[in-house]
């Protein structure tokens, strides 16, 4: 845990951030905020967007007033930490299987308005055993493989899955079939967009002969919820999709910034950064301060806001970063400089640090007007 | 954070523990330990391990009884963190830049054994400013560029930045020079022992031109300090360095055993590895409940444990396995099912954690003997 010392306060200036932090352009975020509400308004699709991105109740209150029904998590211990910050409706949009993590499951069914996944008849049966146990109950989506060959069954099953949730129906069961669970993670960084939407129409196929399947066992489908970033707009357009679960548009990172921009798309701007500084020069490269256990590179490195600068080597507590094009010693920032870094991928980046500065005003000039917790920081329980 | 529910208690049974969880095989590590004290020692060389690897005080203490002099950091805020946690012994091998954070170094200096790398003569004013204003005096390495071309001045310009960390000695000023820094980071995973052994020369050349350039400016060269666990060996024997700097020899992750073993280099063995479990299965492929948000993918990903199979695709809170050469449906490990995972890269993987779940008698049927904390989790400032 960073000391007291280095905890920034609201008012300061964004120079006084103590580096490296993590820290959100309000004004960017709050335009992105806007321009996802009013793409779920004009399309008549539901907005629950997924909060294992930003980890963060306060930021989860600010989607619910601006449209979002809830969040999604894929983790219990997510659930449990955004619950006990007041968020009230969470879909743990993943499979839980052991025993005594659905307990915990059941016990957060019983205070808050709780949604869950499954993909499997142990799941089921482990679920509705806890459920009994505890008295309580539970939406129930099944989820359903629609592309990507990680978790989900195939279409043609998805039926019986389907009446094997029913039959824990209420009263006697705690299992409230609620729909299909279908995302495509797979799709979302394809960087065309025609290879997107091609991505989204099969998975949007799959999706139909998953409720087929449902509607065939007799039982209705009233929702299929899912979608990405990267492929939310094509989700919506073919009908098929009730409920949009994407949630990397709030930040933007480099790895989807790097999509080629799909038709009838809003344009989302980066909203998160890492501040850093620079720590060591030599004559044809600079180092700051934020490594890889400041920003994630699963997807790749940070990129170099405002400045032509690029990063060409991420490790532990340092990225190294050289002029574009093989600028000159000069267009190197000196030691002490601040550099911005635009995460490559904003989920783990979140989950490396314990708050978020918000800033008003710019990067630049701009003052700290918020410091919000990272609630469930490190949550993968 | 976790919740209470999950937390591990010792004299549990290793199947109690809940997933995803890091877990230590204390068995492991002990030889481990004693393997690389028993180097330093038939080598004449001082321990000062890297705890930017463990982070974790509860450790740190471990390898101090076993002769280590003290531990290496990376950041301001792991040597607070260690040195609250009682740790008295500490060298920030970085460069710290802001003003704000060498006041405390400075605060801390006065606390306990403290030292420091600088490569820039503004960061000799500014450390030497910081101390004056607290008062406080601390080691100072000066850091020379060995090879990898990151942090570090180059062998010839050590004796001049030597000068100026003398310039402001006591009982004036508040810096002691200390020696040099010199580690190559970028030979540690060169997979090769003959790679390596070849960079460990180039490092040691230039750190005795270093050396040299020190002693030609009238000043006392005592120690050079650096090496990692993929160059040690080579490094002792050069007879350059006399304080071994190396850390992941202690859990050996999945990317140091990929390198070809060196002569007259201990055999170390797995001690680290996060616990998952399998929460989905397809016909080809099973995935378990930990993604890369719960071991770091920076140098690749895990290594499954005990099994015939390949982890073939991660993501945040994912890994999709595949049985290796293609094993049939019936290799795979069912829902529910235990997965031990090596991970990748144990320092970030490490960072990732609350805590550490410490087991004997082995990861089938041992018991949790400890539970310590991470205690410099997060600490990137």
């Amino acid at each position: 845990m960073s000391t007291s010392a280095s905890v920034p306060k609201a008012g300061d200036s964004v120079a006084s951030i103590d580096t490296p932090a993590l820290v959100v352009d309000l004004d960017a975020m709050e335009r992105n905020l806007a321009a996802m509400a009013a793409f779920a308004d004009a399309h008549g699709v539901r907005l629950r967007p997924h909060a294992k991105m930003h980890k963060c109740a306060a930021i989860a209150r600010l989607q619910m007033a601006a449209g979002a029904v809830g969040v999604c998590v894929q983790k219990t211990s997510e659930a449990e930490a955004l619950a006990a910050a007041g968020i009230d409706d969470i879909y743990i949009s993943n499979e839980v299987i052991a025993p005594a993590k659905l307990a915990r499951v059941a016990a957060l069914a019983r205070r808050v308005k709780l949604a869950i996944a499954v993909d499997s008849a142990q799941g089921v049966e482990r679920l509705a055993a806890a459920m009994r146990d505890a008295g309580a109950t539970i939406d129930v989506f099944v989820e359903v493989d629609v592309g990507q060959g990680r978790c989900g069954v195939p279409a043609v099953a998805a039926g019986a899955l389907a009446q094997h949730v029913v039959s824990h129906a209420p009263p006697e069961g705690g299992l409230r079939f609620a729909g299909l669970q279908a995302y495509h993670g797979a799709a979302q960084h394809l960087r065309g967009a025609a290879e997107r939407e091609a991505a989204s129409r099969h998975a949007a196929s799959l999706a139909s002969a998953a409720r087929a399947s449902v509607t065939a066992a007799g039982i209705a489908c009233r929702l299929v919820t899912g979608a990405g970033t990267g492929t939310f707009a094509f989700d919506a357009a073919s009908g098929v999709w009730g409920e949009l679960q994407a949630g990397s548009y709030l930040f933007m990172d480099r790895d989807y910034a790097d999509n080629a921009p799909g038709p009838n798309t809003p344009r989302f701007e980066h909203a998160l950064f890492v501040k850093s500084q620079v720590m060591s020069r030599g004559t044809s490269h600079a180092v700051v301060d934020a490594g890889h256990k400041s920003h994630a590179v699963d997807s790749g490195p940070p990129r170099v806001w405002g400045r032509e600068l690029d990063v060409v080597n991420v490790s532990d507590e340092h990225a190294v970063l050289r002029g574009r094009g093989g600028a000159a010693f000069d267009a190197l920032p000196g030691v002490g400089e601040t550099v911005w870094l635009v995460p490559g991928h904003c989920e783990p980046t979140v989950n490396l640090h314990e708050w978020y500065v918000g800033v008003r005003g710019g990067l630049e000039a701009g003052l700290i007007e918020v410091v919000w917790k990272v609630d469930a920081r490190g949550c993968v329980g």
